[in-house]
């Protein structure tokens, strides 16, 4: 199942995303729950009617990101193995994952555009699968890590690429421009996939139709269920909360000259099970 | 004027903080606003009729961080000028602060104890200024920054220290422990200082009473409104966020042998004008 959140007629709403030959449609369910991160966290997503829904066209409803205000937003840096080799520092391979926060201003939805601000020029996409915590928990074994997992979507991490470097210990600013980067287009539940896909699942992220990053989460240094196991040790993890898992090589910043985002440019993420994430880039209107 | 957020009857309640020769008594608010936050939003905190208010003694109940959920946690690293130093690492001093984020759940109130988790006995203190952000705004000017600020309060940036060293790019885990930090023990409201004497602020930090840190605001590298205006270039600062400011040197791991905290140890970070943040240790119960 695919439940997405949007806006329609300028009230937002929570619904589940139906297929249609002629295009995917859209049932409300704010009868369910106020928002989807509630319906989760009252685990009430397996219980949904849908035969009597009333749906419209998804093309009439402009796409956010599927949670809305999730207590926590965590990125994982370099995960998968061949970007730590391109990062060419010469650093052996890590013994634990690089852990950020980002906060929830930092993202739109499906088909709106990434902002590039005015100051920067060094907007950057990186595609990444993204796991929509379930059901709570503290040192969650890695063992049961799927069992906290309530589905999964797709990010856009959209990075500043000189901001991330302004300080010697973090990539705060950079990672967290308004609007600079996406999530969406809507989360599927984690039923839809076995432990094992988790571990094979593979991601594409093209700029204007040009592949630009293809890898599979067989790749990854820590695996989705080891970073459940990893970040649940220092907190407890919520339902709503937001994993996004790394990006592959291949990002804007890694050619040489490197290849930013510029206005007009179409960034698609894409995973087979899930979907494609797609975004235009617009310069920040002031 | 002093406001605090509290337990009472295991309700949460905010009110107002109101001397007395007996000691401190609190002043429930609940008809005001629904918490301290919503009333800072509102712009109400300077309309409170204080006159006829019922109070209890402040020893009655159990402080809690004064910003209920605040959206955003913002924390400065290294900024006291001497504390670079310290670092010893041969950097010059940097041209843009450090930033990272810490979540709600990683703080406990006053006179709670800081948790050490079974996963280090690397807990350290860091005595650190907070502001509280009342007006809401987007690349704000360093000249305007003042308007910006609701209130003042403290915070031990507890912190894990082998955990922030487990990845290349930043301190996210060991800063983020469950109740290993604290603040309050409440915000002093921004009209009891002048822009000046925010630049002016002696910060003391003691363990077990003997003086650790001892600094002065005058020695920041990035004074508070040029940090208001720094961090408001990628994010629209809103009603009731949180920015710690950095810590002075003399934390528990500058020392040789270092000096971490240990149940029974008591931390308190002192600033005239606004308080002393006082908290315990315990090891965490499992």
């Amino acid at each position: 199942m695919r439940f997405a959140t949007y806006r329609h007629h300028h009230q937002s709403h929570w619904g589940m995303v139906i297929s249609d030959p002629a295009g995917d449609r859209v049932a409300k369910l704010d009868h369910v729950a106020p928002s989807l991160k509630a319906a989760i966290q009252a685990n009430l997503l397996s219980t949904i009617e849908t035969r009597d829904l009333n749906t419209i066209p998804i093309d009439e409803v402009t796409l956010l990101p599927p949670i809305d205000a999730p207590e926590k937003i965590f990125c994982i840096g370099v995960n998968y193995a061949n970007r730590n080799a391109e990062y060419k520092d010469g650093s052996d391979d890590p013994i634990k994952p690089s852990v950020f926060i980002r906060l929830a201003d930092s993202f739109t939805g499906h088909k709106q555009p990434l902002i590039r601000p005015p100051e920067s020029i060094q907007l950057d996409y990186e595609g990444e699968i993204v796991v929509v915590i379930g059901k709570a928990g503290r040192r969650i074994k890695r063992e049961q890590a799927f069992e906290h997992i309530a589905g999964l979507t797709l990010m856009n991490e959209g990075t500043l690429r000189d901001w991330v470097r302004h300080a010697k210990f973090n990539v705060t600013q950079g990672k967290n421009f308004e609007r600079s980067g996406s999530i969406g287009p809507w989360m599927v539940t984690a039923d839809e996939f076995s432990a094992k896909a988790l571990e094979q699942l593979q991601l594409e992220t093209r700029v204007n139709g040009e592949v630009r990053q293809s890898d599979s989460t067989a790749s990854m240094m820590f695996p989705i269920a080891f970073i459940i196991e990893y970040l649940s040790t220092f907190c407890t993890l919520r339902p709503g909360d937001i994993i996004a898992t790394g990006t592959p090589n291949g990002a804007g910043a890694r050619f040489d000259p490197p290849r930013y985002l510029k206005p007009g440019d179409v960034v698609e993420v894409s995973v087979a099970g899930i979907g494609t994430l797609v975004n235009g880039v617009m310069d920040e209107e002031l």
